[in-house]
């Protein structure tokens, strides 16, 4: 499986970093391997200052070695050896009435004394407005659950809410965006086999392009004022405060002296903050902060 | 106590607060008096795009009651009550040129059945520039040593390395700034009263003008380009990665469902994360990131 995977996500990160470059049209995506001291490596692949995204990150990386101990306290393990790869993208467009989008598939095997003894998948998709067009939100999640759907009529509705309560800025009570799909410890079990999981990772892997580029076709060229631009500075500053107090993988990526660089790939190019900023009543940045403080049902 | 030092850091802010609007000479401080539900409240003056300042922020809060859970731990205390005071400011100005300043003052009151069980002092100043011109670290840091000196000569060197220390971006491995003081849990002792430390306190308060301005002043007119402005923009990314990942400050109040807008007045108005940014060798902007890496002795 962890070559099947391996072999999944480099296909995956060529797809999407040709049709983002040929949807750009101006930058291209620079290519940086690295490895890790203590076994593995990855491929970080950036876009910037394009046409369309002022940001791309889309970031494989495939690791291994000995479980560091920050790692072995959180799967409550002993002493054991590891295998973990992955996929991460995050899109920044430069106009903010188009949404920011960041998806994540990954695979985790652990071994003792060689034996393969614990294996699993996780990952997610999710979108961030400035402005909210609802039927961009309903197109993504309806993208999000005709994928589930085919596997288990229950993930939907599981995995959003999920998404919905991994994805909250507890100090702001507010939602960083409108949600997705989250899950993690993907093991098989009595309905999925391994394989079936594999499938269904691969299956949302496929549709990334599907359930966001119809939007940023739409929103790409739309214009825009100061007022807007300043607006969507603000809230990729919140975007920076989830990523640096409360994601988990960033934090965990920093403790372990991962990449810096391709960690914080995620980081939006820019960010502003200003005191104490309050939206007037009734306008569109309202509406906005309304949706993000009470996730909603799209479909 | 409690009153003496309330006293003084209102006056401080008065004092400042006049100072850098006069300074600026555009725009004013606007002023937000707050209450803490669970007792106490505070006063938040910021000023925003003025002249020479793209943001200044100076907070005073005074709270008391029960004492928090997560501070109990912290404390290692078992239920209490407390009483907390403090100024702080961050200068952050619009010319490349010119560092950013950061200081904070703070007094502590524990009780046990309304007794006082325990009281002291903390705090400290830190510069943080963009590019570095030695005379005015020299300067900033000659202004620490000469408060420190008056009364003991080994508290200049002790809270030096408290800083470098403290404000230190494990994750990048660079100091945020130049350093400056830093200290914590300044108890009476055999050779400082609780009055001594007050005053050692509120000469560092009183000193902070004098040792941040003349710097300003030598700076803010400098003609500086737009990669320098960028430049600028790059390292504030890095002090708000410092607030946010490490600052015990910051991740206490947010923690503690502290004032949001209160605490985060410390982050820069604007930062920016571009992928790999290495300067070139022998620029300014490396020399910088040098000094950065191995924290120097500035007298």
């Amino acid at each position: 499986m962890k070559n099947k995977f391996s072999v999944y996500i480099d296909k995956l990160q060529q797809t999407i970093t040709s049709h983002i470059e040929k949807l750009d049209g101006k930058s291209k995506f620079i290519k940086d391997n690295w490895v890790r001291e203590k076994g593995g490596g990855g491929l970080t692949m950036v876009l910037e200052n394009g046409n369309i995204f002022e940001k791309a990150g889309v970031n494989v990386s495939k690791v291994f070695g000995e479980l560091p101990d920050s790692m072995s306290e959180i799967l409550s393990v002993n002493q054991s050896d590891f295998f973990a790869c992955g996929i991460s993208l995050v899109l920044h467009p430069k106009n903010p009435m188009a949404p920011t989008f960041h998806a994540n598939l990954r695979y985790f095997e652990l071994y003792k004394n060689n034996k393969l003894k614990d294996s699993w998948f996780g990952g997610g998709l999710d979108l961030t407005p400035y402005y909210i067009f609802d039927e961009d939100v309903v197109h993504f999640h309806e993208s999000c659950k005709k994928v589930c759907d085919k596997y288990n009529e229950k993930f939907y509705q599981d995995y959003k809410k999920k998404c919905d309560e991994y994805f909250w800025n507890t100090h702001r009570n507010e939602a960083r965006g409108v949600g997705g799909l989250f899950f993690d410890y993907c093991r098989k079990n009595d309905k999925m086999t391994i394989e079936h999981w594999f499938s269904f990772i691969a299956d949302l892997g496929n549709c990334f392009l599907e359930s966001y580029c119809p939007i940023i076709e739409k929103r790409k060229d739309l214009i825009y004022n100061k007022e807007q631009l300043k607006w969507q500075q603000i809230r990729r500053g919140r975007y920076v405060e989830f990523n640096l107090l409360h994601d988990k993988g960033t934090l965990f990526g920093l403790k372990t002296n991962g990449r810096i660089e391709s960690i914080l790939i995620s980081m939006p190019p820019k960010a502003e903050w200003a005191y104490n900023i309050v939206p007037k009543r009734g306008s569109k940045e309202e509406k906005l902060l309304k949706i993000l403080k009470t996730p909603k049902t799209w479909i």
